[in-house]
């Protein structure tokens, strides 16, 4: 870990704002393992047609269990091979029949072709299993194996419960990193929360990370009990003994949250990635894992966590409501007219930009016409 | 009232169109006072985000029961302000806290900032309340004092019943102004009205207003009864004695059409406005206030009112339909290929060109791809 | 018929495609009989709106029961015509009440305006109904009369049964072509007709036709009751004995495919085409008349009727399925990628592109922004 030293917010992102890129243009950088589908979504001996900023990518799991990520179109008619027949460990287009090699994505048959005639096949992808999710990796093969793979350490631990959850959400990317980041916003969360105010206390930055601490106060109502499961209780309003520290954390391309009791008990741990589906990458597929760890009381948490699953579904349904109410006014305003005044968002924004691809995404403005 | 000169027809929209800007592309003028809502849509303590030519509009109703037009953006990452929340005379939005003043859009608090530091605020429109509508000036707002405020006597008046309609229109406001004031139209609403046949007797003209007179004879069939209600009931077939008369004038952006008895009482006064919703002013919403003269039986209109209802909701029906069929035929045309033949409307064309927006509607030809 | 000789097929569509129009983007030809209706879809003294690629065409029944075609947008204000009123031989628009005469076009009353001074009208496109079939010639009217209409000699045969059946298929008519014609798509209908495998034993081309003929073997499984109706009952797999020959004929722009038994007894004809709608050519209605000769037995081929319509029905929704995933990859990769290795194909993909019309769709990559 290396801290950088902070420039003022203002040096990063300048009024005359020419120089900088638009960030909601810039693509996320392909060389990473993105997840793609959760396991439970692809049974043995079939397919699933997934995207990946655009890119059509198919999944199999052939009948030996294993899974393979192969370009989503016959080579032949472009069709999607999601359609085709598993065969053993190979892939069978549904018009033709063309057949794929499903670990090189190279042809083996044309059914009414010699042997000898096989034309090229279809690109594989890089393709791994861990956590309940599959990961792929869509940038430059090569760079596959020496790209970190994401560690869950929560997730495989027994010590916590794990919730799967996510859905897609039509903004660009870094509208959710920017929003689980920015702990100012528990004003949006009121009705669940009641009136919390959070306090940055601490920030470093690195390369390719950036992390902030907060400690939150209560203004006023009663601790929700949906809250007091996630965060702990605590007893009284505007209470500073006791105090969790809440640190986010932005390491490109994922997001971390993480709670930890003033004894620095790791009491929750949320990690999470947003991946992009279609090539103006304004529509993401969310992939979290939350886990929360498991009170002394046999079972306490299992009885708590409908009501859990029911708080966190409506925290993250508040989310993304108004991040795709941002990623309306970007389409409409055709630039970015953000505002930004707290040095955290500047500074994750500048570091998304940095880490992201070279290229920019085409716009239209929206409403020129409607 | 100034009388101009008629040209003909012909020299106003000539055969080589190129030199005539293309009506549908003529944005409406924001210098005016347009009606936004209705005043019965925004309670006390609440908000209403509404639209203006694709400018987004929050209504705010304060607990002091004043009401107040702002940009519905929050200054700070562009949300829509009217999910916020009302706070005496300030709206608070729903994200992040920022807070506005309601009568000068100032921010007046950013919870997590120094107020020697609070950022620009957002922009207020003038507003007024009156004959239970919303008015909003959305242009140079120092030019909302000079300009004449609409009167909609009749509605006001005890000696009227009046109406209050309208609903969204998916078409540029030029076809709306069309549709009325060409009552050779009649045509159209050949089920509810049965065969009339309309007779233009007289037209005058100002600077920014243009008006004309018909008398009707009925060529075939009974009066329909919802009918009588409107124009007074008529004997016989052809019947020319006991003549009403109807005026439709455009006194810019406003529309008026009345009927008076041949004893010079003004039996219908109908007053109604076309408001661009979106940029492209494609879509515009529809605000009317139909007065009627009560007769001298007490409660004699109130029992025919549902009839009545009934009877403009049909024609108004119609209307629509065929309005939103000519911004059809222009989107694929991409220009407007109408023939007009009729010199008052050719005569409205040019008012309704003078008096709008200098600026163009951009436009993209829809069926160039599908 | 004169056969020409068969370049190979990498001689007609090279490596360095830059030279070879986009056939996803090349117009059929108007200057050919287009039905546009089913002649039971048109009622006396009705009108029917459609359309040829873009271009709205209103078909009226007068009241004598002549089918005629006009363009479907008044001469007036551009609305359809098809809303309008047929009186007489003449059809009026429904807005302002213009009158055409159905067989010419030509404006023949305006109601509020001397007949001395009548506008243009709209235009007649010559029209034809034959076959159950409202035909209409889209192209230059004074070709009409030359080229040949369309023979349907099995739909008016007392010796089959006829099929009339057909739907909106979202895709450029080519791949409706190809579709048909590559009988080694036969996987595609593995669930509906077994294992089956097609042999091409012959083609053959001409200016503006070309055609195939193949058997087939089947590889496993039973023969299903609904193929044995079409196809002609067989004893045993892979039977090679009392072979048929289907022949699959592209007639510019029309399409047959005709099932012939050993004894050369025609069992099977179906006749079909591909009707553009829209103006970029991306959606087609598909007409389709599938004769099937009477058996022996009197009655019998009724009574399984409703199982071959079951049967085609299902057939025909497989193709449909796949012609518009491939309309959808050329869509998103905004060119023709496929990697065609069946010269037959190649073949027809040559004719297409030489009999269609001269001009280019203008087509968006859509993928570009959403």
């Amino acid at each position: 870990m290396r801290a950088v030293p902070l420039p003022d917010s203002n040096t990063l992102e300048p009024a005359s704002g020419a120089l900088v890129r638009d960030l909601r243009r810039v693509p996320i950088h392909p060389d990473y393992w993105y997840p793609l589908a959760w396991s439970r979504e692809l049974k043995r001996g079939k397919t699933l047609g997934v995207r990946f900023a655009g890119e059509p990518i198919v999944l199999v799991r052939t009948e030996s269990g294993a899974v393979y990520a192969l370009e989503d179109r016959c080579a032949h008619r472009q069709v999607p091979l999601h359609a085709g027949v598993v065969a053993g460990e190979t892939l069978r287009c549904c018009y033709h029949g063309w057949t794929y090699d499903c670990s090189s994505g190279r042809c083996v048959d044309v059914p009414y072709l010699g042997r000898e005639r096989l034309p090229n096949g279809v690109r594989a992808y890089p393709c791994r299993e861990a956590h309940g999710l599959i990961f792929v990796f869509p940038g430059d093969a090569t760079r596959a194996d020496e790209r970190p793979f994401p560690l869950l350490a929560s997730a495989d631990d027994r010590g916590y419960k794990t919730r799967r959850f996510g859905r897609e959400v039509k903004c660009h990317y870094s509208f959710m990193h920017e929003n689980l980041m920015d702990m100012n916003h528990q004003f949006l969360h009121r009705k669940q929360m009641g009136q919390m105010r959070a306090r940055c206390v601490g920030r470093r930055r690195g390369d390719d990370w950036v992390e902030v601490d907060y400690t939150f106060a209560r203004m006023e109502g009663k601790q929700p009990v949906g809250e007091a499961l996630v965060f702990g209780s605590s007893k009284k309003p505007g209470d500073q003994a006791n105090k969790s520290v809440m640190t986010v954390r932005t390491g490109y391309p994922y997001q971390t949250l993480q709670i930890r009791s003033s004894e620095g008990t790791l009491v929750m741990d949320l990690w999470i990635v947003y991946v992009p589906l279609d090539a103006a990458q304004r529509t993401n597929r969310t992939f979290g894992l939350l886990s929360i760890r498991k009170p002394g009381v046999p079972f306490a948490l299992d009885l708590a966590w409908p009501l859990l699953v029911w708080f966190t579904e409506r925290i993250f349904g508040e989310d993304r409501w108004i991040v795709e109410r941002e990623q309306e006014a970007h389409d409409e305003q055709g630039a970015d007219w953000n505002h930004e005044v707290f040095p955290v968002i500047n500074e994750l924004r500048d570091l998304l930009r940095q880490c992201g691809a070279r290229t920019v995404i085409p716009i239209r403005e929206v409403d020129d016409v409607r």
